[in-house]
């Protein structure tokens, strides 16, 4: 489309504005209060990466019912005037004596009954982007409103896709795929990590990333240490094994997938759990349906891994994305979030190879009526061999 | 070095500990608790593109004396491990029942007495990253002990930079001079604001940038309305005006400014509003000394702006930068912040060419004792023509 700002039509955000009113309306609640970058690109279209600077709050109200109030810096009102939002409200931030409190104060009493209760995502995998100073303020002003946790009311909407959204993560995907697909021309031994870090970032954006949110990866004899680490300077050698891990954006929606290779020839160990690994995920992929668990995921997966003779790394083996990196639910024995149709997920079975040396592996899927339909291209069974 | 993961010597981190503890002292406050990337980054040295999720709080406890202490998520052990701290805890995160807030309250619990304070930064320009809820459940765990505002705590040490950290802004600054100087290669009539972006990413990265965390711009005839937004599909044309801005990052550490570009021949308002925003820059670059305010800065640069007939863009006007694409102080009329030497700060003057149309200059530069040092290599007095 000419202006991709908005990157969906006006009656996808109504349908989504739709959705939480219901959910609203089910928890007794009489607005919402959002003030994070995904949470207000869902319900606005208001896509910008100008969230990285930390100096100013940005607040979206979505009333019971009507449309959503935008209560902005002034610096953002072009932008947010260019989306399907109306009413939009702003001051001139960073303010540093009233810094949209007032403004935000007024827009909830105008809103909100006096005696009703306005929802903020508070609970896990939120934070609430304002100074919490603020935050204490505006409880003050809007008293006798009060504030109550709304989690379950976003993550209950947002977690199941339209069919929109599912297009837009499965073309980011494919950008990943492209990009994954290139590695053998620039990973090779005597490069080191920055270099390959580099260049795979450069493949994303080649292949149509509007920009790279998350690069993250690991190298070393047999296996790697983690999977959050930035590149080092030390060099590929043959025996290694390269993990790279992306979550691209394109149309502001996430991939979130990694890909293993041998550098040389794989060693036997870690063709082993490469297989285990993929085993893991055919289990997965085959087992899961709507109206199973998170907890059954993990427990899914850990049996497959000790199925086939290995050590399940510790910590959660996939969650949701599409809006941000990583969603809820966590693929943990706690979770016991339904999974639903139009769940957007990572399956992310690791194993220990040896002591401080694991393997992740990760592909993303849409959970349909009938099972798994991959978003990600499978990664082949065979741990794939970088020329050595 | 061979291990980039841990940026500076040791010494450098406990320099920055002793000094977060002077102020602790002044304060009165018994323990520092930091929960955001910046500031866990410039206590630890743990520097990894993983707070991209959000699916994890992550917490570090600078105590009034000793070494800090990080409760962390497992899965981040081994990269806190390669830093200097030693004091690691951990739990498996996340966790539906209590994702750290046992752990942490009990190691508030130990290092902080009953009746002390604990700061936590909760002003302007700051936020509280971690489950609202799950702050209210600590602060009940933790008493008598109380949370008190620390944000002055952290910005009088943060905001002056040591050398070694303006080395590091500096080489940053150079990636982006670098990547600027390819701008008339692929930015062409014809081409888009999509394309021209992805090229000036792959630019910085193949400068040398670790990972581009923003870029932004516009483009327009005779001007752009915003300096925020995404890229658009739109083809560039003679008669518009370019701007490009971007915070890459390298060691940690960003850059912040921006170039602008006509497209063709410059039209003469454009060519007008650009030797206005040199003159103000100009103005200010003489002017500034330790002393003064920020809000001085943003006399300096209105008044110059006015001295050259031209209407001042609203917002502020420049900002500090470091390990945030933005930091404080901000150059509004309100900031009274005092401007320090080892300050690194973004001046950034902004002028209304005409109705919804805009153009902002941007130049980095560390405060020394006799005033300003530039980070960026000044941009040329005259707009510069990109070939038509």
């Amino acid at each position: 489309m000419a202006d991709r700002s908005l990157i969906f039509p006006a009656d996808e955000y109504r349908r989504r504005v739709g959705a939480l009113q219901r959910e609203l309306g089910h928890a007794g609640l009489d607005a919402l209060l959002l003030t994070t970058a995904p949470d207000i690109f869902y319900v606005t279209g208001f896509l910008t990466r100008f969230w990285e600077s930390p100096a100013r709050p940005w607040f979206v109200v979505v009333p019971a019912a009507g449309d959503p109030v935008a209560v902005i810096p002034t610096i953002g009102t072009t932008l947010m005037g260019r989306t399907w939002v109306d009413d939009i409200r702003s001051w001139d931030a960073p303010d540093l004596v009233d810094d949209g409190v007032s403004l935000l104060a007024d827009t909830l009493i105008e809103i909100v009954p006096a005696r009703g209760a306005i929802g903020v995502p508070m609970g896990p995998e939120t934070h609430v982007r304002m100074p919490l100073a603020d935050h204490a303020r505006l409880t003050e002003r809007i008293a006798p409103r009060r504030f109550a946790d709304a989690t379950a009311v976003v993550q209950r909407v947002r977690e199941v896709k339209s069919e929109a959204e599912i297009e837009k993560i499965r073309a980011t995907c494919r950008i990943a795929d492209t990009a994954f697909a290139c590695v053998p021309e620039f990973a090779r031994p005597g490069g080191s990590l920055v270099e390959v870090f580099r260049d795979f970032q450069i493949a994303l954006l080649k292949a149509g990333a509007d920009w790279v949110s998350y690069v993250a990866g690991g190298a070393g004899p047999g296996g790697y240490g983690d999977v959050i680490s930035p590149a080092d300077d030390r060099a590929l050698r043959a025996g290694d094994v390269l993990m790279l891990d992306t979550g691209a954006v394109r149309d502001g929606y996430f991939c979130d997938f990694d890909r293993n290779f041998a550098v040389g020839k794989a060693t036997e160990p870690a063709r082993r759990a490469h297989a285990a690994l993929d085993a893991a995920t055919d289990a997965a992929l085959n087992a899961i349906r709507p109206g199973m668990t998170a907890r059954d995921m993990h427990r899914i997966l850990t049996g497959a891994m000790h199925a086939e003779g290995v050590t399940p790394a510790p910590g959660r083996l996939g969650h949701g994305l599409g809006l941000s990196l990583t969603e809820w639910p966590s693929l943990t024995p706690k979770d016991g979030t339904v999974l639903r149709e139009g769940m957007v997920l990572a399956l992310e079975p690791g194993v220990e190879i040896g002591p401080g040396q694991i393997m992740v592996h990760e592909e993303n899927l849409v959970l349909r009526a009938g099972g798994a339909e991959l978003l990600s291209s499978r990664a082949p069974a065979e741990l794939p061999e970088l020329a050595g």
